[in-house]
């Protein structure tokens, strides 16, 4: 069957033997690592619930390609109604996992190459669609999970990609060969990549002439050869290795930096290959996709966040005061304009000429430019009505220490009525929500910088009608 | 026919004998009075579109009572559809007008009585439902519009109505007759009572026992004997008396006290009486609808604001400064939030028992606490793109005086290829939309204070639930 | 003596034969046009209290230049308690006018030029800061007031001055005569030019090659042939016509656009005259000063706001309620903040080589920028506070029409305690100080645009010693 | 001599024979355990410092009471000069260890103390002014640091001390005996306690009747008998375990929680005992100092996240980035907020009796209220300016490992003419700043919670004074 459960995706990915290194050595069983396990048990949740009874309705549906029933995260969008679930379904997952679930990056770039392949074979007569369906039922089929390998490392940001001195500061074609392409290059902040199947690589923004070798799209298997996953630091990681005061007691996220060291692109696998007119377009389409995501998802971790700043409130003694409650407010309400305006976005959308449908793309960025700002003010509330044992608060270690077990567990006593060892959990899971920094960094460089949401804002905004209007208010005749 | 075109509008309006005062003396013809007729031409709008060959199809549609075409603001929404067309329809008159059309506020309370008398109906077994579709039909086949007469003028605000030294500071029945009651108070801020036909008063808040007799709702003509409008000051307004320096030279803005000294509203015309139990349900139903046409309007009147912020730019020479767009930007961000949780909100919207769609309070209930912050920072921002002559700009009478006028248009020229009477009419414009205060104080006010639309949102969330995705991340076992 | 009295400031003002002229005609008496006299009576608060018992310590120092006794506003600061003083000058006066008072910007003329005309001298081996010294024992002799004549018109922005079409865009010498120059050119946003005996002009912007004939400064008296005042259109101005429902019952703001038609200027009142280096040398330090200025006067501005909040929350019954006080925190806020960065400016100030003393740029910057933001802000809350009628409330003459006035005394009654009037008469400044544009306008964009506050803080800051602070502590040897 | 070296100040440490626990297990050796050396050093730069050639003068003075030069971290303020000192002094050390140096408190609490003993004394003719004396003279002789150990673990934050179902949630005095005190509690957040020669104790909050047992005040050395330090969990804490990844390569920070488990406190070090009436004078003057503080160190450690993000920028080819350096000047906006307000309170204090200088505590809380929302914001801003790697960025021992550090070395170049190793190291300073938590959460909790400043400044103000100014004004009379 199409859709996998929760086991059979572990299994599945214990096929798997991607190359990977993370704190100075190479990680051998990657499945069953305590640091990477929690950001597979997110993008797990996604399996989960998609065969759940109460959910599979909502997270499941039919495939038009295929004609079985597949996890809503393998099927660019071909209604409204596909677009909405996309939401409303991230919302539920950020409420579920209180992270990142990873999985929405990989469906984005579905989407994206959805309509631009299309587009792309109706101006120049190439045949990438066609490669593009297969790969998409394929993913179908195996209910895969895919990471959105997007964005190159950079360089000199003020260099265009072929002026930068090391010439594979973004990721390019270095070689031509009868069975595929060879590439090399670096794509950094790879949510998830060790959890996926799949790794789908789009240019990470508009080429320019000269810059033809880095207008490529394609998939591999994210254990291909030559393909290095190096997982980062982030806040908190030791956390998981060692097994103590992870806060979320379940899911995590990681994103490492991914090294395609002269990697063989087989052709059927290539969706781009030098058309630098639709690389802006490619990226674009997908981020616009990617940022909708993020008003479901992120406002569902809000949500989590809004929770926990209730129940700190009860373990405290201070449910009644006032201004925590209108701090509390204030978090709800950012959680729903994020919300509102991907719903918005997702309602607005329209269909593209492949069929699959896009969303208003000045909504979904609106949404997103919210994110950037609300998110950190969310901590920032959250931390406020909590107090400080966002910091500080002694381990779980110290509370099974009998030299001081007692005297800790006499002073972290709340009010009356909640257990001490809750309000410890509690506090603990703040301070991951708070200081965790894998997924806080996504709220403001996710689906790209606060600038790229803006100017994109900006871009898609019909000024001249704004001037008319004001014109013709004035009385200024044309 | 059931769609009036403006002149039938502005013909219907003469045919009313209200009774008004405006700056110490009686008002004798209301639709050619300078100061009201800008607010009536507003009005008048939304008979104008409805009847052009461009608009007609959105803001016309059939109606379901009386089988005929109709103005949609006559209209209770009869579907997610209906909800989503008020929104984009206000935002189509915020653009057209770049002010409150002020016919909004009367299908606000259309939608809610025709909600909440079906519901009280059903509970007390009472006729309120037939009368009001009675009303309701009349309003249709006559294409009237109606004001909604909520806000009282409350006294002590610490003191419920009833607690009030003097009993009539909320509206109330003061006697029961054979033919109807007769009922005394004082309805304020009532935008566009001249221009209405009717007037629709509701109870201001939810009453508790010993209310009853504040705890009303009916409609009558705005002419009714009795029932006094008194025109207040708004800034600008007496530019309009003098007919010079108006800024939006087609519309405006006024808003009466409306006094109900002793008046006699017939039975047929009394929608609840004395149901406390369902005064808060009214008036909630009544703002919800009326934070979600905000939504739309006010995201339109920041479009306006734009459109001028981007012409003085073009007038002054500087169109290509980064931080004037980066605030372009900003004024755009937050029209696109308003209209983007006000669609949400309509089309989350769902069908109460008596068959009309109400919208989703919270998402609703989020863009109008976007709107009491944004729209003054909107201002601040048109001021700070405009340049200081929001202020100090001369007057019209002043570029035809003689002995100056060659003096004043040498030195307001701005940027060579636009006229220097163009640059000087949006200065005007921008004056009026910065400084006018019948509108905008309605940002902050307008549909209750900011504090009723967050005490709204945290009605309206679902804490429990947030607790619980808490404690099970955080491992807590309930 | 040196020290005028209120009489013996409007006695002088009589004296002046000054052209002006007015939505479209010419002011015959300047001193008792109502438009024109609230904002000379509010210059009158700085004679008024420099002569009161209880403020004559505060606002009067000896001169080191006349030895006499004089009004602080005429005296450049010789001393960190001079800078001091002018902050808690201005922040006492904004108490007692609730307006601008219009008198600060004349000595930041003075202090300017007593700085750089003593730098160009030294540089140039002119004789500038002798002449200006005479000017100086001048305006401390006869106690007068001066207007800093600095904006000028500009035409586009995106041209210096010698490259505008019309030369005359900024002011300009036309001709170099035998007894002085001849002018031309306007200067606009003149802050009390009317209430003022003396105009002192200084360059808008730094020059480059090719302005030479732009970087020039001076003095003359108000009333010298061939200027002329223009004073333009603010939101209420009519109602000092009318003389009703004024708000602010004894204060009020104008800003003529002051027109220099061929002006002669004697060679003795020349300041500077083709220095382009020291042009943005002179608006600088204008600048400065006057943004200095602004956290005294601002400050004090915002108490008046808050002292209106907390009278409209006694008589509307809301004094206790928790939102609306923490509003007023917000208030207080944001005045002490401005208070605190320009106090701070002031105290850590320096001696300029002439013994003037300069403040601290980038503290008195700081305090500007949160006054661009925060006064709107401050408007925002006051407004919420409030309540609707800082918009529609009807005028005084309609409380005197006896048709209506018993009814309007009825419904406008608030709490028990305190009398209706009191109410209308506070509702009626709350008015005047939210919706007055002469004023509010000047928050945003007085002492330059927001962007110039912003840009002088970047320019000033020592960037290389953070950069410094940050290498070292990363580990990073240089 | 009194004032010590770095080096004497690490040998004093190791003579102490502290209690403490990290992480489930005891500390042996306090002073070279990795976790707390950072903490260690950062305090220890203020001994660095004060006996450095280029700031010996701004750290030391001569003690009016011992007669001999002293570090200025042992004298409450004898001047307006030592307020001044505080700030400017604790903005270098900002600089110079880009995080809390942690001796800042203890001053607060002699500060504190020199003042209400005081007045205490003069109350009820007690002694403890001339106890203290003893005591300050001793810090001063010994140039040792103290702690302040304020904040209880409060349990019920709804119920008051005595009324806790656990007596012991806010310490108190269990016993009086012939030598001493006997206190039990425990006091969180007890930044650098083990870097501390002696803790002081005052009480959390104003008490109240029945609460006279709380009412405390004493000091006594850090590794006394029955104290036991607790170092909880950071955000980073494992990293200086490892000794890799560190990001600030000199300095740290810890805050255990301090439990008193029946301590012995001899009479000669108790400065208060039962006075219920000045425990919350107590407390409060210590807050406003400690406000005033945090006024200097973090617009010290913005100015490090400024050069850090400046050189990010060089680093990432970006330095030219219009938005980005309007983000750079917002950080440089609100560092001078916090300062100027800072500055200006000290500059505005006063005398008390005892001859201590107190700061003007509602501008020191203005400057508090900034820091509790721009600190987040200036993370906020970092962040977006340095880019995704604030998060993921491969561990040193990653690029040191030989099978992948040739690829990372690659990858990670920036900008040409700048070494990768530096960008790296950057970013990891970086990565401190913006995401640990020992340090930023006291940006929101310290010196008390948001809305203790709020309160502090609400109750302060003068609100009559400001009606009256609104009143007069208005033209009400009183």
């Amino acid at each position: 069957m199409a859709v996998k459960t929760y086991q059979e995706y572990i299994a599945s990915l214990r096929q798997l033997k991607s190359t990977a290194y993370m704190f100075g050595e190479k990680i051998e069983n990657v499945v069953d690592n305590p640091r990477i396990r929690g950001g597979i048990n997110a993008t797990g949740a996604t399996y989960e619930l998609a065969t759940s009874e109460k959910y599979k309705d909502l997270l499941t549906t039919i495939s038009p390609f295929t004609g079985e029933r597949i996890n809503r995260f393998t099927l660019p969008p071909q209604s409204i109604e596909d677009l909405v679930a996309r939401v409303k379904i991230n919302r539920l997952l950020g409420n579920y996992v209180g992270t990142c679930h990873q999985r929405c990056t990989g469906l984005d770039c579905l989407s994206a190459l959805s309509i631009v392949t299309y587009d792309l074979d109706k101006k120049y007569g190439t045949h990438y669609y066609h490669r593009f369906l297969d790969f998409l039922k394929y993913m179908q089929r195996n209910d895969f999970t895919a990471n959105a390998s997007v964005t190159d490392v950079k360089g000199d940001r003020s260099l265009n990609p072929h002026e930068q001195p090391d010439q594979d500061l973004y990721l390019r074609v270095v070689e031509r060969q009868k069975d595929g392409l060879i590439v090399r290059g670096a794509k950094v902040h790879q949510t998830g990549s060790l959890s996926s199947h799949e790794l789908i690589v789009l240019p990470t923004r508009a080429m320019a002439k000269g810059d033809e070798e880095y207008a490529i799209a394609f998939a591999i298997p994210s254990d291909t050869k030559g393909v290095i996953h190096v997982v980062g630091r982030n806040s908190l990681d030791t956390r998981e290795i060692e097994g103590v005061d992870c806060g979320n007691v379940r899911y995590s996220k990681y994103c490492p930096t991914v090294i395609y060291d002269n990697v063989l692109i087989p052709w059927e696998r290539v969706f781009m290959c030098g058309e630098i007119d639709f690389s802006g377009e490619l990226v674009n389409r997908f981020s616009a996709y990617h940022r909708q995501s993020h008003g479901g998802c992120k406002s569902g971790k809000i949500d989590v966040m809004t929770g926990a700043a209730l129940m700190m409130m009860d373990y405290n003694g201070s449910a009644k005061v006032t201004h925590l409650r209108e701090k509390v407010v204030d978090m709800i309400h950012k959680a729903e304009t994020l919300y509102g305006c991907s719903l918005a976005a997702s309602y607005e959308g329209r269909r593209e000429p492949s069929g699959t449908y896009f969303i208003n793309s000045i909504l979904a960025n609106a949404s997103k430019i919210h994110e950037g700002k609300d998110m950190a003010e969310c901590i920032r509330l959250l931390i406020d009505i909590t107090g400080g044992y966002v910091a500080d608060l002694p381990s779980d270690r110290d509370f099974q220490n009998p030299a001081i077990a007692g005297l800790l567990k006499k002073y972290f006593q709340g009010a009356a009525g909640f257990p001490m060892e809750k309000r410890i959990k509690m506090l603990r899971l703040v301070e991951k929500l708070a200081m965790e920094s894998a997924d806080s960094i996504s709220d403001i460089h996710g689906g790209g910088s606060p600038q790229a949401h803006r100017l994109t804002i900006l871009r898609e905004s019909d000024l001249n009608s704004r001037k008319n209007f004001a014109r013709r208010l004035a009385g200024i005749e044309e």
